[in-house]
């Protein structure tokens, strides 16, 4: 479904992130995608993602999703609703929506089940390792204290990058992403030559000025 | 948008009640309540919530929505995209989904500013009455040891009904509704006959092997 | 057990409010207490409560407990372990330990069954009000944007502390307190002026470099 | 200061593990653990911990703490705090106080530099090998749905028992306990001849007629 390295694109709940405006965002990632021929993922609020699926090729995948099953919850969603709306995977233990161990392993091998995607974040090295061993399809480092700043992980904690790449191969030969304060090519470049196979960006696109600019300048690092 | 007595039917995450079945059985509250002339309201996952509004001309409130702005959050939806989406108001804090009373409060005035209807849940007369402070459209109380159960609050409870209705009028006049284990119209009409105005359901219409049967005799007990 | 106004002094987890540290405060806090004839209250953590609780004649409440009875609950204290520990009374729903209102109702009625005092924390007017309905012996305003900061809530907010009252006295004739940056005499003076009956301290004592000057100063404003 | 196999006694919030009757337990406990020369452990609230540290022999630990530094925390207590008070360690991430993962590792951490020892439990064998790249000084499995019954882990899982030790041993050599509707002996026996190195008991020696002969039936599975 995607090839490494991966840009995923974390919608948030930006203004510019959701409605109409995550159409018009995920039709932007939907045609840079194709035009360079990488893969970016879009992660999108559970309200947009149904009509964003409908509407590209890109993979979409949701930001959170809650461990249960169905039954008698209200206001929860489960991945295999997800699943029915088509939707390829699931974001899980972001820095935003941190969950408990439990419920990240039963996220992970619920998407195993229903042949989804799972992006696990950590939010350092040890904790990386720790979740590599629940086999998520992809690892996503993010120190906390860079989360929508201007220093990129790239630029402040280079080693950081180096021992979450090691940490995680130590366990299981799972591909690792980074995030945190990326918004530039640069940044992109930097963190592939470090290790590792994709990033996330949020801000640096979802509230760019010209967001397919942004897209393109990231891009570019990873080429 | 409605009179009352009114009929809220929480689909919650029951596999009768999420996707493609949420649909048809929207449509069946939908013909229902236009055949009985009664208010019946769906509360519904945020999934399902879009498709389930563009098919049926009964209200469609969220089972939940978080307490935040526009933002840098992740996995979370609030009040102004649902309202985008065309929603027409809140479950709050239902008692699988309890929430800290400045949140209650955050999400009653933010229904208020954006004209949606906030349906907010209290657990005894007490935290009722303490709600009613904070001007919601509807209380509705439900005993969550009833919740799921096969003996209705009305049965089981009836002072509480009494006691809740003395305790929100003492503070403000705010329609009661209850809930918890109505299953039938008898249940309804005694609820009514000691003052609510209207009732909750959800296992009685969504797991019901006949909705239909089981909406209008529910609506009996209301006439 | 105390007569208002009174002075809460809430220790938090300040490295200078816990331990040994926390006992020194306690006695600076009895000694004053006795010299100027003022009620002062310990806001203390589990940790030190029933050492301080031994040493000094002044109340000392909890600054949280969990809403459970006696069970397989791991990792939790209860009121009535907190009586049994001779302590009077518990801080509820501050504002960096909020809580479900179904909890906050829950340990309202607890203290009341075993006789201990309750000073239940509201973020607004509106939720002052609403708590006001449970019947709590205190309620304590503090605007969270001003906890810890250096502006209190009597100079950047007086209008709160107004409305705050009227709130509450609507609802039930129980004492309000307000807190949030409060640091001196002149800040005290105002609230009390505005119809606060006491007021909640933080840092201005635990981390002043005196705390029984500190102290003194604050109390100058009561009188 | 311990020697495996261990016995950890949590005595959660039982009636008769609290107070009074939590320093009576920690006696016999402490009787027991020097008749039989078995290294057996308290895991106890901490209102009550400092009391039996200063009364006992054998290892306190607190059954949970926060994942906090010392500042502006009302209802927390951290891992320094309990160190002041020569607790010996913690119970982390157990089925009744379920953490966050970079809380796990927070707490995790912090043990480690204040030497003290750290207990963290898993739901399963999948999460105790992620939790054993945290390095914690062991990890202690409970199948949730067995805590509190009446028929034991050795029993009912003795698969899940060997897996928890291989996915543990996998990644670290941490000993392995393991927890849940443990007993008697037989249990305690059939989980050492698994592999485990110890067992967490509660109900069955806390809310044992006769605790004292509870331990030593349970102990006797030990030898």
């Amino acid at each position: 479904m995607w090839k490494t390295p991966v840009l995923i694109v974390n919608f948030k709940l930006y203004k510019s992130g959701v409605g109409e405006k995550a159409l018009e965002l995920a039709r932007i990632l939907d045609k840079v995608s194709k035009e360079r021929g990488v893969s970016i993922i879009a992660a999108v609020n559970t309200f947009d993602a149904y009509r964003i699926k409908n509407e590209v090729k890109i993979p979409v995948i949701l930001q959170h999703a809650d461990a249960v099953e169905f039954g008698a919850h209200t206001g929860r969603i489960n991945v295999e609703l997800a699943r029915e709306y088509n939707l390829d995977g699931l974001l899980i233990n972001h820095s935003e929506r941190m969950l408990k161990i439990s419920d990240i392993d039963f996220l992970i091998q619920k998407s195993k089940d229903l042949n989804m995607v799972s992006v696990v974040c950590a939010n350092n090295s040890r904790v990386a390792g720790a979740l590599a061993f629940l086999e998520p399809d992809f690892i996503a480092m993010e120190p906390p204290e860079l989360i929508g700043g201007n220093v990129s992980v790239s630029t402040a904690k280079p080693e950081a990058i180096v021992e979450t790449i090691e940490a995680v191969k130590s366990v299981r030969n799972i591909p690792v992403l980074v995030g945190a304060g990326i918004k530039n090519g640069k940044d992109v470049r930097k963190a592939i030559e470090l290790g590792a196979e994709g990033v996330l960006v949020a801000s640096g696109v979802v509230k760019a000025k010209d967001p397919e600019m942004a897209l393109n300048d990231l891009i570019g690092g990873m080429m």
